[in-house]
């Protein structure tokens, strides 16, 4: 039987975004009870940390998860940011695609502005409440609402709104949840935010858990991170479809003006040398840029030389704040901390890789004690300041971990090690809307083995030492073990005095394996903690 | 400085859908030079498959990939299917989310209304030209027109429209590419194909690649499969939205008539049962509905028994298929094929697992002759037939295949096997828009398991068997080197004749190494190719 065409097409039909992230929930992170959970969390802290931050005020972040049933549970996140103007609530919270962040070339955790009307979709769907949002913009009114999505309209159902006077300057979001599962562990809800404190040590974070103990991680430190500027995309790695889709758009007269104005690090004088290498007039409008002309941009810009992107679009937690958090959190013997200078990838992006090395302490991951096979180490990963716990393999992340040959650095399985990465940018290529793994990009990789392999080293160094301080510890103790036997063995066969012969031993001994304990380097080439973080240096031998 | 919250939402926008995958293109498979031409590929073939198959017709795919420069291709791909109806051609290629196939319960390739559109924007954004389409529906006119996506939009913008007479009946889309790799391997379209004909013998492939050498993959089978039923969902599986969802547009004129006829393997028997332990009274309308009503439905579900879904909305492989197929592509020495039946996964979704298990022939992964510890068993994921060739590592069907312990089924890592899985469903639940991994499904993993503990144990005696005969030939190969020698040093000490000794020594290593072979089972369980597929099962010795 043959079906015809226009039988077959009558069959069409348009559908929205939220329809089709009902449908696909699990691409928005709604796949299994412990992820679900955890998803939830993540988009809800994830914005409220933006919120602050795009406002300029330190995040004090409340995050309570209740049980209410095997696979219920209550979320309720609160930020002390800006709070949401009562007219932007529906559309903020409840559709999706739309947000402040998602047009903008600046750096932020959020991107897409669908994370949050995710959460009030998963709600609904698996317990047919509404979200309950409570915002107030600090000018003295609060106000308060009920919120669904409407999947079919992809626009937001407000429900039981109420505005009273009160001072409340923030947002919270009250949520009820089911199909989901609370549990201990690297994927869980107390992870995340144990992580988030870690990237994030300007923020205060409390957290209560379903078994109602509060955990407060306090700021480490009192500097808030200055607000990322906007930044402009970088000439290098500008594709021709880039640029003439910013040539549509350009309020400058000329191509040549919108050239000099549009990117970050062009110049009058970078203009003029990309219009001596063109073969069309620089003069005409930005908007009858043709594919062709715009082609020979690209190519010129690639043939010329730009110094790297500016710094202050670009926030990473910074050295210092690093330290700071990882002192705090992993309270590591040994760890070497870089960030790297900005660096660009493909459609001039700026980004900048940070990592950390830590060895002792609460560093590596918790060994499967019934398999002598299971790694130590642990890798973090982080998203501008934001941690991925899923989908690890897929992740460039990763990979730039794995590319490592950290045997080199005589660091194997066995070592309690952890590695963090975080990726800073102002836009994070997330191979998925559940925003959980990086895009393979060549640069970026590039950048975190760059990274790793000079901390590598100097933490390799370290527990190079360590070991063979405790080889030799053990060799001496084995040694010392001896001396009373072999100085009365001496004294039998010589008549030597025994005390003498045991003390001439000893002497030995001691001299022999202090000697190396004598090579210890000073600690100025080392940033691990003051206490213990002595890096150790041995010969080949 | 603090910001206000009226100053951050001056810049709250909306998106279209469209305008996010173009910025987050990745998430639609557009990552890196070599995946972006896989995926272009993937997307039309896919659709070309589906559009013969919903009108019935024996698919005849023609695709050329055509070198234009170092990174710039050029695709055609023409399939015989109905064609599209002029009024429709824009939308159906130029809007996303728009389809016939995203809200219906029926088993097919496609089933987001994204992948075609997707293949026209990654054209125009990295070349600048619209796609090239030609489609009649063989009704005597032909419609041929250049189309774009206006990427704020999400609207087609067609060009250059003509309309002549014809008696072509099929479509055919042509694209440039840029930024893409052509590269043979485990990732190219070559590989994509060929998986492509191993699932789809039905079907007819001609492949131009890039160095213009063509590739015929005739049909092995020559009966068309049905076309799948649009099925109902299952009861078991289905969650309280899901039911409010139907409920809400459902034409019955009570919830208990809803019951009975929206739902598969539903009987007015089984509505009254549900009635029997629900709270409320079942004869109100589908749309007066309450959640807790809904939740008293699921939970009666729950607590009943159900035959399986119908497998006529299922349109596996089959095994006859799936068994020609193979021996046409990998022909292989030894092969086991299962088909399971229908089964059930979260949200009453049906499915149906099948899987091979083939050895020898071309079966496995050409070996990395420099790395010793290279694995050479090959998994081939296929859903709805269609091969997938990334992210592996975050699919189901992976996790199911690795959740087997190989070696207890004597299949170690250096025994060339070809693993596949089908997974058939009227709904595959990606990981992401990209439609490359099948997110992890409790009851789709368990399907797996016990598909290939079934195949592999049978496959597993085969290879075995096909190793101690090999170890037998060595020894007795072994033996039969020294019963010269031996039969003279016999007859030295004895003085017995040489030839005679020879000859019984001889003897007793051909019976003593024969036996064996006689112990070969019958072909009848094994459904091996008949020429060479015997099973052989040895005696643990």
């Amino acid at each position: 039987m043959v079906v015809e065409s226009q039988e077959i097409f009558k069959e069409f039909k348009e559908h929205s975004v939220a329809e089709f992230f009902k449908k696909n929930r699990q691409m928005l992170g709604y796949s299994g009870p412990i992820k679900s959970l955890t998803t939830t969390v993540h988009e809800l802290v994830t914005n409220g940390l933006d919120a602050c931050e795009a406002a300029g005020v330190a995040p004090d972040i409340y995050v309570k998860v209740e049980k209410l049933g095997t696979d219920h549970m209550r979320l309720i996140v609160e930020d002390n940011g800006p709070g949401i103007p009562k007219k932007f609530v529906g559309k903020a919270l409840g559709t999706m695609l739309a947000g402040t962040k998602f047009h903008k070339f600046r750096q932020s955790r959020g991107q897409q502005g669908i994370g949050g009307a995710g959460v009030v979709m998963y709600s609904q769907i698996t317990t047919g409440k509404p979200a309950r949002i409570v915002t107030g913009t600090g000018e003295g009114k609060v106000f308060e609402t009920h919120l669904s999505v409407d999947t079919k309209t992809n626009q937001p159902i407000l429900t039981d709104e109420k505005e009273y006077s009160g001072k409340m300057r923030g947002t919270r979001i009250e949520v009820e949840l089911k199909g989901v599962l609370y549990q201990k562990g690297e994927q869980s809800p107390d992870e995340y935010l144990r992580r988030t404190a870690l990237a994030n040590p300007h923020a205060k974070l409390t957290y209560i858990d379903p078994d109602n103990l509060t955990t407060v991680y306090d700021r480490a430190v009192s500097k808030i991170p200055p607000i990322p500027k906007e930044s402009q995309p970088h000439p290098k790695g500008l594709e021709t479809d880039d640029i003439l889709s910013y040539a549509r758009t350009a309020s400058a007269r000329s191509v040549k003006s919108f050239l000099e104005t549009s990117f970050a690090r062009m110049s009058a004088q970078k203009a003029k040398e990309i219009e001596s290498r063109v073969s069309f007039d620089m003069n005409k409008r930005p908007q009858d840029l043709q594919w062709n002309e715009a082609e020979e941009i690209v190519k010129a810009i690639r043939e010329m030389t730009f110094i790297a992107p500016p710094a202050d679009c670009l926030v990473p937690i910074s050295e210092d704040h690093l330290e700071k958090a990882l002192k705090n959190v992993l309270q590591p013997e040994f760890f070497k901390v870089i960030t790297r200078p900005p660096a660009v990838y493909r459609g001039g992006v700026p980004f900048i890789v940070e990592v950390s090395v830590a060895y002792g302490g609460k560093s590596g991951k918790a060994i499967n004690a019934e398999d002598p096979t299971s790694e130590r180490m642990e890798i973090m990963r982080f998203a501008n300041r934001t941690p991925l716990l899923f989908d690890a393999g897929g992740c460039a992340l990763t990979k730039g971990v794995q590319s490592i040959e950290w045997k080199r650095y005589d660091i194997k399985a066995d070592v309690p090690i952890t590695v963090l990465v975080n990726f800073t940018s102002v836009y994070v290529p997330y191979t998925g809307a559940g925003k959980q793994a990086v895009a393979d990009e060549e640069e970026i990789i590039k950048e975190i083995r760059l990274a790793l392999m000079d901390t590598g080293r100097q933490v390799g160094r370290y527990v190079s030492g360590q070991r063979k301080r405790y080889e030799r510890e053990a060799k001496k103790k084995m040694l010392l073990r001896y001396v009373e036997p072999v100085a009365e063995a001496i004294a039998d066969l010589t008549g030597a005095n025994v005390k003498l012969a045991e003390k001439k031993l000893l002497h030995v001994v001691e001299t022999k394996y202090s000697e190396f304990n004598e090579e210890a380097e000073g600690g100025d080439e080392s940033n691990g903690s003051e206490e213990n973080g002595n890096g150790k240096q041995e010969e080949d031998d």
